[in-house]
C-alpha cells in the first residue's frame, strides 16, 4: 500500500475540515484533507447553502403573493419546483468547486474516500467501493467527520413519506400537507419553506416553544407570525408513534390535550443530530467519546496525543460557523500561536424563515438563572422608518445589559434581515461594548440596523423612536 | 400677541429638530419644535423615508423580471405607477404621524408656523397666511432649518420638464428618458428607479466619478454594473445650459469628448443643497455663517450665546443621522452631562440603489493622502456561498486599516445589503476595532456579513475562502 506522508491530515472536509485545512497550509504545513464525498460536506452539500437557496426561493414567492400592494400585477403565476430544487443544487455545487479551488490553491493535497485509524499517526483510507487506496500518516490528525440527522426509534427516512432535511431538500414536489418534528431551525425552516408553497404544515415540538434556544419573547413572536400564515404549531407535545401507510402518514402525538392523531402526506423528522464517531477506528486508537461526542480540551485535543476534534463531532452548539473557528483556533495553537479558547457565549445563531431570527450570548432567562441583574431594551421594527418603506414591519431588537458594568450580555432579533443585524452585535461582543457604545454609535437612517441602537438606549430609557 | 415661555425650542421639525426636542424632553426641559410643514421634516416626507419605499419597490420589479431564474413565470406583468406613488407618499404620511405621537408623548409643544428671531430669546411664529400667531421664548434656542436642493442657475423645478428629488418623487409617469445631473446619493438612488422602471437614464457628473464621495473601486464598480444596466454615464462632464422645449428638455454638456447635447423627457437636478439660513432673523440677532451655513463650535454653539444650530443647516454631511445625533450631542451637553464631541471619521453613508453602497471613515486614497501606511483587504460576494444562494454576487467589501496598529480606518461595501451590513463597522469603529477583533469575531455561516470578517483578514493574508 502507497504510503503517504503530511504535518496535518483533516478527516473530514466539511466547513470544520476544509477551512482548518486551509490554516493550516496558511501557516506551512503539508496538508491533506480526506473526504468520502464533497469538500465543503453537508454544511456546503445538504445544509446551510443549498437551504438557504430554498428560503430565499420561498420569500419571492411570499412577495409575488403580495405584488398587488407594490403595484405589480400579473395572470397565471406559476411556479416550476423543479427548478427550485434545480437552483438549490446548483449553488450547492458551485459552492463545492468554490471549495475544490481553495484546496488546490492553497496546495491541499484531497484525498477521496473513507478514512480509518490504522494507528494515531495513521488513517487507512477506502475508495467508495471499500478497496484500500492508501495510508495517510501525519503528526496532527484532526478529526472533523461531522454529524447526521437523528432518527426516531424504527423509522427511517424513504424519501417518499418520511424525510430528513436531506431527502426534503430534494423533494420532487410539494406536499400536500407536511407534518414536521422538531421545531429547532431545520425545522423551522423547512416549515417556513413548504408553507410558502402552499403545503399545510403541522409542527410538533417536544418543548415549551418552537425555536427552544431562542428568548421566548422570539419564539412567541414568531410562533404568532406562523400561526398567521396558516401553518398549527403543537409544542410540549411528544410523538408517540408514525405510522407510515401508502398514501399518509399517521403521526400520533400526546400533549397538553391528550392524544391525537395527525395524519398528512409527508413527515419531516428534524430532532436533531448525532455525531459521526462510528467506523473511524476511534476505538482503536483510544480517543475518548462521551454520550456519542468526541472530548476535547479548549483548544480541540483529544485524550491522545496528536490527535484532535473539532465541528459537530465534539457536541453542540451543531454550526458551521463554530466548526471553522474551532478549525482555526486548533491549527493556529498547533503551530504555537498565541490564541485564546473561543467564548462560547459569543456565536451567533441564525433561522433563515422570514421574518428571521437571529441571536448572540444570553437569553434573558438564560441570565437572569446565571445571577445577573439585567437591563432589557426592545424596539419593535414598526417603528422604524426603514422597515415601513419595505413593508416589513413584524419582530424586534432586543437586548439585554449586565446592570452593573452595562455590559452586552445578549441580543435577540426577530426581523426581515436579522441574520445580517447580528454581526454588528457580534463585534459588540468580541469588544465588550457597554450599551452607551452601542447606542452613541452613529446608525445610518435609514436603517434597520438602526434599532439595534435604539433597543440599547431603551435598555436606559433612553431611546428615541418609542 | 400672546407669549408662551419654553426651556428649549427647536425650530424645524426635521430629524435633526425632533429628535434634538425628544432628548430635551427626556432630560427634563419644557421644549417646544416650531415647524411650518410636518414633523419628520425633508428625511420623513420628502427625502430618506419616501424615497426608499420607491427603491424597494424599484429592487422588487427587477426581481420580477428575473422570475424564471427562480422558476416563477407569469404572464401580463404591469406596474401601476401610481400606486407605487401612492404607496410611498403612505410610508412618509405615516411616519409623520409617528413623529406626530413622539412628540405627544414626550409632551413637546409642536407650533405649526415658520419662525423668525425678534431677539435672542424669542421667535415670532406666522401661520401659513402669514398671520403671526405667538412669540415663543426660551433661554435654549437650536436653529435645525435644514437644507433645500440648489437649483442650476436660470433653472426651476417645474415638475414637468425639469426636477428635484421632491417632484421626481411624486412623477405621474415614468418618463421615456431622463437626464440626471449629478451624480450623489440623490442622483444615483433615481438613477436606479427610473432605469428599473424602464426610462432611458443618462447621469452627468462634473467629477471623475459617480458617488464623488465613495472609495474609487466602489464607484468604479458601480458605474459598470449601471451601464450594464443600460445607463449611460458621463463624468468628469460639465453641464453648459439646460432648455426647456415644450415636449423635451436639451441638455448641452461639455466633457473629455467636446461638447454635445442630449435630449430627454425629463431631467433632474441633484447638485446638492443649501441650507435655509434666509427669513429666520439669523441677521437680526447676529449669527455668523459662512458660505451660506451657521457657524457652530464642536457643541453646535453658535457666536449667539443661547443659539444652537444642528443638521444640514451647519454644513456637509447633510444626513440625517448626522442632524440627529449632533441633536442629541448639543442637547445632552446643553443639560451638564459629560459628552464628548462628535467623530466625524465614523458616520455611515448609504446608497440604496442595487447593489447597495455603504461606507464609513477614510477612502484607501484619502487615507494614503493622510499620510497612513495601510493594509487593504478586499472579499469579493462572488466568493460568498450565502450571496451565491440568494443571486445577489454584485459587489464586495474593501477595509483599510492602518499598518501601524491595525485600527480599522475606512470600510466601503457595494453589495446587495451594504447598507445594512455597515452598522458592524459602525461598532467597530467606535471600539476602535483592530483587523484581528473583526476577523476573529465569529460571523454567522452562511450570511454577507462573513464577507466583512473575511475583508479583514485578507488585509493581512489570512482570508479563508478566496
Amino acid at each position: 500500500m502507497e504510503t503517504k506522508q503530511f504535518d496535518v491530515i483533516v478527516l473530514g472536509g466539511g466547513p470544520g475540515g476544509y477551512v482548518a485545512a486551509i490554516r493550516a497550509a496558511q501557516l506551512g504545513f503539508k496538508t491533506a484533507v480526506i473526504e468520502r464525498e464533497k469538500i465543503g460536506g453537508i454544511c456546503v452539500n445538504w445544509g446551510c447553502i443549498p437551504t438557504k437557496a430554498l428560503l430565499k426561493n420561498a420569500e419571492i414567492y411570499e412577495t409575488l403573493h403580495h405584488a398587488k400592494d407594490w403595484g405589480y400585477s400579473f395572470d397565471n403565476l406559476k411556479f416550476d419546483f423543479k427548478q427550485i430544487i434545480k437552483r438549490s443544487r446548483d449553488v450547492a455545487d458551485a459552492n463545492s468547486k468554490g471549495g475544490d479551488f481553495l484546496m488546490k490553491k492553497n496546495k491541499i493535497e484531497v484525498i477521496k474516500g473513507a478514512g480509518k485509524f490504522l494507528d494515531k499517526n495513521t488513517l487507512s483510507v477506502t475508495d467508495a467501493s471499500g478497496k484500500e487506496i492508501v495510508h495517510a500518516k501525519a503528526k496532527h490528525i484532526i478529526v472533523a467527520t461531522g454529524a447526521r440527522a437523528r432518527m426516531l426509534p424504527n423509522l427511517k427516512a424513504d424519501g417518499k413519506r418520511i424525510l430528513t432535511s436531506t431527502e426534503a431538500m430534494i423533494a420532487q414536489d410539494v406536499p400536500k400537507s407536511i407534518v414536521i418534528i422538531g421545531a429547532g431551525a431545520i425545522g423551522i425552516e423547512f416549515a417556513y419553506f413548504f408553507n410558502a408553497f402552499g403545503s399545510k404544515v403541522t409542527i410538533v415540538e417536544m418543548l415549551p416553544a418552537i425555536l427552544p434556544v431562542e428568548d421566548e419573547e422570539v419564539s412567541q413572536a414568531l410562533a404568532k407570525i406562523f400561526v398567521k400564515k396558516g401553518m398549527q404549531i403543537f409544542t410540549e407535545t411528544k410523538v408517540e408513534k408514525v405510522d407510515v401507510g401508502a398514501n399518509s402518514v399517521k403521526v400520533t402525538v400526546s400533549g397538553k390535550d391528550g392524544q391525537k392523531i395527525i395524519e398528512a402526506d409527508q413527515c419531516l423528522v428534524a430532532i436533531g443530530v448525532q455525531g459521526n464517531i462510528e467506523n473511524i477506528g476511534l476505538e482503536k486508537i483510544g480517543v475518548t467519546t462521551e454520550k456519542g461526542w468526541i472530548k476535547v480540551d479548549k483548544f480541540y485535543k483529544t485524550n491522545v496525543d496528536g490527535i484532535y476534534a473539532i465541528g459537530d463531532i465534539i457536541g453542540p452548539p451543531w454550526l458551521a460557523h463554530v466548526a471553522s473557528h474551532e478549525g482555526i483556533l486548533c491549527v493556529e495553537k498547533m503551530a504555537g500561536k498565541d490564541v485564546h479558547p473561543m467564548d462560547y457565549n459569543s456565536i451567533p445563531g441564525c433561522t433563515y424563515c422570514q421574518p428571521q431570527v437571529a441571536s448572540i450570548g444570553l437569553t434573558e432567562k438564560k441570565a437572569k438563572e446565571m445571577g445577573y441583574q439585567v437591563k432589557v431594551g426592545r424596539f419593535p421594527f414598526t417603528a422604524s422608518g426603514k422597515a415601513r418603506a419595505i413593508q416589513e414591519r413584524d419582530g424586534f431588537v432586543k437586548v439585554i445589559f449586565d446592570a452593573k458594568y452595562g455590559e452586552l450580555l445578549g441580543a435577540h432579533i426577530l426581523g426581515s434581515e436579522a441574520t445580517e443585524m447580528i454581526a454588528e452585535f457580534g463585534v459588540a461582543k468580541t469588544m465588550e461594548a457597554t450599551y452607551k457604545e452601542i447606542g452613541h454609535t452613529i446608525h445610518a437612517h435609514p436603517t434597520l440596523s438602526e434599532a439595534m441602537m435604539e433597543a440599547a438606549l431603551d435598555a436606559y430609557g433612553e431611546a428615541m423612536h418609542i
